[in-house]
This record gives structure tokens, sequence and C-alpha cells, in this order.
């Protein structure tokens, strides 16, 4: 593979760390909003906090089942020696004293009534109840804003919203909410060798567009798949001029120091290349840089370096683009069942398929290393369930260790 | 909270692993397909296995910078004595006996040429090449093939699929995919004291049926979420049989056996209630079953109870229905910073908060329990990035155990 001709062809390889904070550094939200129904708004990011106007729940209501009185009324009450109260429809006017109104769990606390008497701990006799049980004032009751206090702060800012995150907003009255529109990311993949389909000897078909734009999808924004563009300085240079309204562009290919590279050159020219060249593995060969205000990631064009390079780089740049961080990826911890090999200083990527193993206590899961040769090699990323993240100074994992492995593309 | 008064009412609570299997053998997967583009194929379920039909890549190809040759020219060359062959172009003509002609990596190998010299290996003078190194048969060569072999099964019926399996399909020449329909799932929140909005005392805004429709779209099916029906018996059996065409019904609220609890007996009415009542917390009175062929879950109406039993029954039910299985969600591994309660023999969701300590080595995260205080508070686990299961005979977790935290809804 090319590449290892190419590492000669870098003086100095950043740490991804500092590859990534670079970029970031040169990256600004761009603070577009809009307004959404709440059931619109999986997924999206708040634009700004949100505070509760009302209480949850909205009244003080009946945490059992009995009934609702005064509690002096029951004052002095005890299995040998019930109080007798007169039962009445709370509907029609307040609990008065002497008064026991019927109360189901949930439901409003009557007026006048400032506690409850379980249903266990009475008899009713005609409309008379006997109660067995003294109550203290608010026993039994569930106040007002006892889940959610008015005014709350429930969200900051920046928040990305899930199920249960609507459900919450609409119990305190929300019917929409102030969003950041989805980032736009245009998606260019170069490439003289690259086709749409029916590939002729030497012909490639284009297949990290494709896959890029998916990924931008699930991470919140907006691909603009664009047609391939030939490895044309001219041509790219247009493309992604063409492309500067959009709130990032990135390239696949052409992003290494060969004489077919002209991605980094082709930056330079418009505006400014920040990173080229990063200590991971597979996939080392990106540039990072910006044009104006738009942070252009060119990717490699070897797929699993591609992808391994749009999770590392371009999610959080779209992230930040589109007022939220990057989460870390979800992880599953597993055993490894053979070695995997690393360089001391580079960040490893090593592409593992999990298997259920309910024999082993703990992980219940193993982790076999997919076919690792190239960075070329894409079923060995598309057939993997995850990577396990080799940090720079390791040398190496050896079968039997356990590992947390990264779920680049989850399904719920 | 009224369910703690209604344990008495359950005679039996069946195992969570218990109950899943019986409803997962009363699910039959729908069988409806169709074919999509790849483009729109991210998330949904393949019916028919994928082969491969054709390889990967189609020809032969150099996997360096070179010159292509036929090995045995080179046979005998070495740094003191290289061999002299004569360029050619290897777009007019296979490569002949003593030729060479340059090839980039990743370009198709010519006619005739079976390995490659290095460029670093060779000197070129005029038109001719020096090589200084002998290669064999095959050398620097990346047989066609050597990604995805001609016929080769990528991916079984039941996979869903991910942006990279998209471009692993792509590249293989295919540009549709067959795919299970998405499940339809109807929704119907039940209760009388549900409203939409603006909530007088004793009424409460429906929440769950919102939450449910999300979760359902983020499973990969397509919610019907209906109005609110009051709890009254034949309205109930009016709505579940309206919907009996949907691939699963889901109602939430009355399932539990209080004298408001209708789902049960109407379930039973209509069809056959198999689950009612499961050992776990919150959520157990949750009850399963079938009109006809239609699985029927009733969830309880806690808004927290709701969403552990949509996450353990109406999940998998949904997968098995829309032709796949339901993965183990992804995890967090995290220490502990309170102790947990649970009971023996109950399996206990206590909702938790992450946060990122990078002064802790392993795991880097802790999770602090969220205010636990009855299955109603929706905001423990709106507010929770996960859960913490307690298995069965754990009688509670410590404070600085270190757990797998469960994310339920992914942020990606």
């Amino acid at each position: 593979m090319s590449h290892d001709r190419h590492e000669a062809g870098f003086k100095r390889r950043t740490r991804v760390d500092e590859a990534l904070a670079t970029l970031l550094d040169a990256v600004e939200p761009h603070g577009r909003t809009e307004t959404v129904p709440l059931a619109d708004a999986d997924g999206r990011v708040l634009a700004e906090p949100v505070d509760a106007p009302a209480p949850v729940p909205g009244y003080d209501r009946a945490a059992m089942d009995g009934y609702a009185v005064r509690a002096e009324d029951t004052f002095g009450a005890s299995d040998r020696s019930p109080n007798v109260l007169r039962t009445t429809d709370a509907d029609d006017r307040p609990v008065g004293r002497g008064e026991a109104a019927r109360v189901h769990t949930g439901s409003a606390l009557p007026d006048g009534a400032n506690a409850v008497v379980m249903i266990e701990q009475v008899e009713t006799v005609g409309d008379e109840v006997e109660t067995f049980d003294a109550v203290a004032n608010g026993e039994n009751v569930g106040p007002a804003g006892e889940d959610v206090a008015e005014g709350q702060r429930l969200y900051e800012a920046g928040e990305t919203l899930r199920p249960s995150d609507l459900g919450l907003c609409k119990s305190v009255g929300l019917d929409e909410l102030v969003v950041y529109d989805r980032p736009t990311v245009a998606v260019i993949p170069t490439g003289e060798e690259l086709v749409q389909a029916d590939p002729a000897p030497g012909e490639v078909i284009e297949t990290n567009g494709l896959t890029v734009s998916r990924l931008v999808e699930r991470w919140g924004g907006t691909p603009r798949y664009r047609a391939v563009v030939t490895d044309d300085e001219d041509a790219l240079a247009a493309a992604i001029e063409r492309d500067l309204d959009a709130d990032v562009v990135v390239t696949t290919g052409g992003s290494s120091v060969g004489e077919r590279d002209l991605l980094p050159e082709v930056v330079d020219g418009l505006g400014e290349v920040l990173v080229h060249g990063v200590a991971l593995k597979p996939g080392h060969p990106v540039c990072l840089g910006r044009v104006g205000d738009t942070p252009v990631v060119s990717l490699p064009g070897y797929p699993v370096a591609c992808i391994v390079n749009a999770a590392q780089f371009l999610r959080p740049a779209q992230k930040r683009v589109g007022g939220t961080s990057a989460a870390h990826p979800p992880t599953r911890r597993a055993r490894l069942d053979r070695k995997v090999a690393s360089e001391p200083g580079t960040r490893t990527f090593a592409r593992v398929k999990l298997s259920r193993d309910d024999s082993a206590d703990d992980p219940p899961f193993v982790a076999t290393p997919t076919r690792a040769s190239g960075s070329g090699v894409l079923s060995s990323v598309a057939l993997a369930d995850g990577w396990v993240v080799v940090p720079e100074p390791r040398e190496g994992l050896d079968a039997g260790d356990v590992v947390d492995v990264e779920l680049w593309e989850v399904t719920e």
C-alpha cells in the first residue's frame, strides 16, 4: 500500500489529541437556530437552556388510595379507638372540618385537605368513615413540584435531545424547542480512478462519499453528497469553493504526499493547512485545514483510513459547528482472543468482531480482530462491530486482555 | 406510589428472561419486504443474504508505485548488477518480454505483467529502466478478489445495515438491497387523567406516548401515535381492535391490578394475556399479551416504568417482528459513587448520570445514581445518561463498584 512508501514524506506526524485540538480551535459554532415541535426534536441540539415553565405535578396529589382529610381530624385515632369522619364529595366544595373525601393515587388533593389516610386504615359505615390511623400534615401527599420545580433548569444549551427528554419537556408544558440548524456538510469524493458503477480495469467504485454522507446524517448533519472530482488542482479548488457556504467541507482521497495527492496543496492555495499527517493507524495521511471560516477535512482515500479519520476529526468538528460536542462513543467490554500489534507513539484502531460468550462471566463478549492487512480493506471495517483503540504509549495488546471496544456505528 | 400497594395483587411475578422468552415465542416476523436504494438503506434490516456479485478489486492491481514487469525478466538482478528493461506504454499493448510499464499504487496491472518492481529499486535511463531487484511472480501485486472474493457471503438476512456496510455493498457493484418493511407500531396512551396540554388540577400531560413513539422510530419502526383513550373497557377494546393491522400494539397506563387498571382484562377479553407482572423495578406491572397474531404490550403509566419496560419488552418484540433481533445495548464502564439498593429476585434498573473523571485511570467515568424515589419521576430517567442493571441474585451495588452503564438512548 502506498501509504507505507509515503511515510518518509511526512516530516512529522501530529499526535491525534493535538491535531483535534488544533482543528476544533479553528471551528466556530454556526449559531443558526430554528424552532421545532417537540415531536420532531429527537436528536436535535438545544440552542437555549430549558427551564420548567410549570411544576410537575402542578398540584398537590394523593400518593395513596384512601381518604383526603384535615390531618388534625385524625389526631388521637388508633386501632382501638378510631375517629369518625363524614364522607363528602370533594368535587362540590372543599373538605371541611370532620370530613373525608375519597381519592385515588395521583388525583388532586381536594381543597381544604392536607393529608391522606390510606384505604387500608379505614372502614366505611354508611356515609361515615372510621379512621384507625392518625396522619400528619402532608402525609401520603405528593406536593406540587415534587418531580420538577417551577423554574428548574432542566437542560443547558448544547444538549442533544433524546426521546425521554422530549417527554420531560412536554410534561412541563412545552410544545416546541429552539434548536440549532443541522450543520450542512459537503462531501466531495476525489480520484480519477473513481466511478459510480461498472468499473473497468483500473477503475474503482466510489464508496467513501456514500459512507461518509450516511455518517454525517447519523451525527446530526445534512450531507451534500457531491459527484466525483478528478485529480486536477483547478477542478478540486473549484469544487471546494463552490461548497464554502456549507458548514464543513469534507473530501476523500488525495490527502497524502504522492504526486497525485493534490488536496493539501489545493487547501493551502485557497486557505490554510492546519495539520497534515497524524500519528494514527490506519489513516495517518489526513489533512485538516480551513478556507475562510469553513473547516476543510481531507480524508484519505483508503476506505478504512477514511472512516477512522471521519470518526476522529469530522465527527467532533461537525458537532462543534452544530453547537454541541462529541460524546465519547459508546463501548462494549470484551476479551481479545488474539493479540493486536501496534507501533508505540501511534494511536492504533484495530477492527474487531464481537461475539457473545455466555460461559464467560465477565465480560461476556469476545473481540476477534478482523483481517487487518492494509488500510484499504473495507471489509475489515464493514464486517467488524467496532474497534479497539490502542493508545500511543502501548506497544500492542495481548490475547486475553480485556478491552473497551468502541462502537462507531451503533444499532439501537 | 400505587404500585407499592398493588404488589399484593400480583400472585406471582415472572422473571424478566422468562417473560421475554414467552413474549418472543408469540411474535412472528412480519416478512414483508421492499427494495431500497443503497443510499436509503442505513438502519434497515436485510431480508436476504448478500453475496458479492463481483470481486474487489475486480482486477490484479499494483500494490506499489513502480514498474510492472514479467518477474522472470528480473531474475538475477542485484544492487551491483541490474537487469535492463525497455519502458513501454501498457495502455497500447501487453507488457512483453524484457519490457517494463510505469504503474501507480492501485492501478490495474497491465496484461502480460505478473509483478511490480518498486520505484525505489530502479533507475531510468532514457527509455530504459535498470532494476536492481529481482521480484517473484505476484510480488507487489494485489490480486483480484484480495478484499472480497466473487460470490463471498457478506451478510446474512437479519443484519441491520450501517454506513460502512452500505460502502461495502456498493464496492461489490450493488446499488439496491432487499430489506424488511419497517414494522408499524401503534402507540395508544390510556388514562382518564391525561391531557395533551394545559392540565387542570388532577390532570396530567401525556408524555409516555410521545416518548415511546420516538423510541419506536429509533429502533427502526414506524409509530402511529394515537390520541389518548380514557379508562373505559369498551373504548380500550375498540382502540386496540382498530390497530390490529399494526405489527405491534403498545398501550401505556392501566396495566396493573387496581380498579382502574383495565388493560389486562381488555386484552384477555380480546385475546390472550401471556404474562402479567414481571420481577423488575421500576415497572413490574407490565402486561404482555396477544390479540390474534398481534402482540399487545401494555406498559405501566409511571413514566420511568414505562421506559424501562419499553426497552426490555417492546424493543425486542419490535425487532423480532421486523426480522432481526435486539442487540445488547451499548454500555459505558463507570465507577459508582453511591450505593444502589435492590431487592434480591428482582432485576433493578438504577438510573445514573455519567461524568468524566480524567484523573481516574480505569474506568474514566463516574456514575452517580439520580434521585430515584418512585417510578413516576420522569426526571430521574430523562436527566440520566443510562441505567445500571442489578441482576436478580444481587442485593444492591456498593459505592466504588465498577459497573457497565447501559445506554438505552444513544447519541452518535
